[in-house]
């Protein structure tokens, strides 16, 4: 990617406004960690692993204005709690802040700067979550047969990380091993992710993309165009069952129907072992405005009611395999799961 | 309905623009055949019944300036094909145009001014296909259990037909004898009938619906916040497969797989016997605008690839019953629906 999700400069956090993508490549400037905060909740950055990271830097800046007051750390627990909860379903949000919290307590108590501790941890966090997609792509792309005809929705690509991607990252590593295949994108209704970001990073380095709106998809199987169904996730419980984009879940129903594989690709960090199933996995839902307006104008009668959840939950039995950075793990997602993402260590 | 679909007043057809609701309620004048050409490509009339309709007024016009040239018939079946190419997949369109132009010939042939029976034929056809719906309202609201939550896709309603609706006349006639259901309305995409016309219609009668995103169904029925599914057609074949809007066919797989019926309800004039199986259906494609553009403002990259299909077919093995005019249809359609779609009468 030419263009990167978000930078840090001057003691500024700078990330890519993807609301107004493709249009517009501007940044929003974050000055306190609350502009992080409206920045996640408004989805000017989104993406599971990137919201990570943004929340990591969020908390640097937090670190800094409680430098500020009489009682840092009292400032800076409130300030993590309030990051973890800007939004309730990607996992890897509070993983992140969880753990920069942690290296705060201890490092914090041995006298170091805890706002400069931050910062730098937020930076290995941006450097670590690109090099896993790295890994993960290198993983996954052998999955993809010769040739394939791939189906993704939403984006799970450079944008919705801190770089290559997940989903869009096992497409790229398949392409540069030089796999001739494509990629048909749903729009992801409602925001249009698919349409307004995929689309464009597919387009950036010429691998071939058709867009679909998100009822096409069983259409396109049931007419044989399609090999395979590969996205990215928010949330992976231990076991398997996995929180994505909504619409996720039609599509892995879909690709079962018509015998495709189902392949999810997502760092170690979305998987949330201390989460048992799906069914409790949060499910945010948001404003009715994302369905009644496009682009701004109104589309539906005003006064509708609206539901509008923004992810969903997809049942480990139709995911026929998970892309980590730390391998392909396949069923039964229960003992395989814990075996990759158990107690943490430093990647390799 | 308040407001008609479609009116003829002074020589000249009004068709209510579809393109234009809910924001504004416009008629578009059309004062000869290729006007209302026209207008069904543009789907400012749109539904299978509703442009069968509009063709036969559009025949009548033809008619009128057939008169005007030294061979009248080479000119009227010319337009009559013209009209029964405006859109592919739909068989109404065909249905209505050979009706009326068999009519013609037989009564031409006797002297009769045919601009005048053409128009009478339309009058006919137009208050038929309204009585049509009221009568496979009445079979099929039985179908629909005591405060059913039931989803519907694009808009199988008044605005779809001259008037009463299909699968919305079911929700109507259920309601009308006191069924508290609630609706859930897919949007819709591309064209998003089902956020602008279908929640228009039922809000108008207080029926209560909710609308969500097209990939938000399978979710709701996994969460058991839906009894049932219930569609239009655009054509139906011999074999019962079943032709409707693009994403009809997930929601079919859908429901099946949450163990829901799916029912289509449709007047005889769309199950077309010449048609064995839905294989030989010809499905539209559109324009990639309808899907790079939401309400005029572009969405997806410039140069994208698009694939675009108006219609999918659902396989009659899906399909747990077919509601039409003349009674409730069950499998095998093979033998079931020639009996009512056989050799056609009079309606009763």
């Amino acid at each position: 990617m030419a263009i990167p999700t978000m930078y840090w400069e001057n003691g500024t956090l700078y990330l890519l406004d993807q609301t107004l993508l493709p249009g517009r490549s501007e940044y929003v400037a974050c000055r306190g960690y609350r502009d992080v905060i409206r920045a996640i909740r408004t989805m000017k950055v989104r993406g599971a692993p990137a919201i990570g990271v943004a929340a990591a830097y969020g908390l640097a800046l937090a670190a800094r204005e409680a430098a500020q007051v009489p009682d840092p750390w009292d400032r800076l627990r409130a300030a993590a709690e309030e990051l973890k909860n800007a939004r309730p379903t990607a996992v890897n949000l509070a993983w992140a802040v969880d753990r920069l919290m942690e290296k705060a307590a201890v490092r914090g108590a041995q006298g170091v700067d805890v706002a400069a501790l931050l910062l730098e941890e937020a930076r290995t966090l941006q450097a670590e979550d690109e090099a896993a997609n790295r890994r993960l792509g290198a993983y996954g792309r052998d999955l993809l047969p010769h040739g394939a005809r791939v189906i993704t929705h939403c984006n799970a690509g450079a944008l919705a990380t801190a770089g290559y991607g997940t989903a869009l990252g096992v497409i790229r590593a398949a392409r540069e091993a030089g796999n001739p295949l494509r990629v048909y994108a749903t729009e992801t209704r409602p925001l249009l992710q698919g349409a307004r970001l995929t689309c464009w990073e597919l387009m950036q380095e010429d691998i071939p993309v058709t867009l679909i709106t998100d009822s096409t998809a069983g259409f396109l199987m049931a007419r044989g165009m399609a090999d395979l169904v590969l996205v990215g996730a928010d949330r992976i419980a231990a076991n398997g069952d996995v929180a994505n984009k909504i619409g996720t879940y039609a599509l892995a129903v879909l690709a079962r129907e018509h015998g495709l594989p189902f392949y999810v690709a997502a760092p170690v960090s979305t998987v949330d072992l201390a989460t048992p199933s799906g069914a409790e996995i949060p499910i945010e839902e948001r404003a009715p405005e994302e369905v009644t307006h496009v682009a701004g104008t109104r589309t539906a009668p005003e006064g509708v009611g609206v539901w509008n959840p923004a992810f969903d939950v997809t049942p480990a039995r139709l995911v026929t395999a998970i892309v980590t950075d730390r391998g392909v793990v396949r069923p039964p997602y229960g003992e395989t799961l814990p075996r990759v993402a158990g107690p943490r260590e430093a990647p390799p």
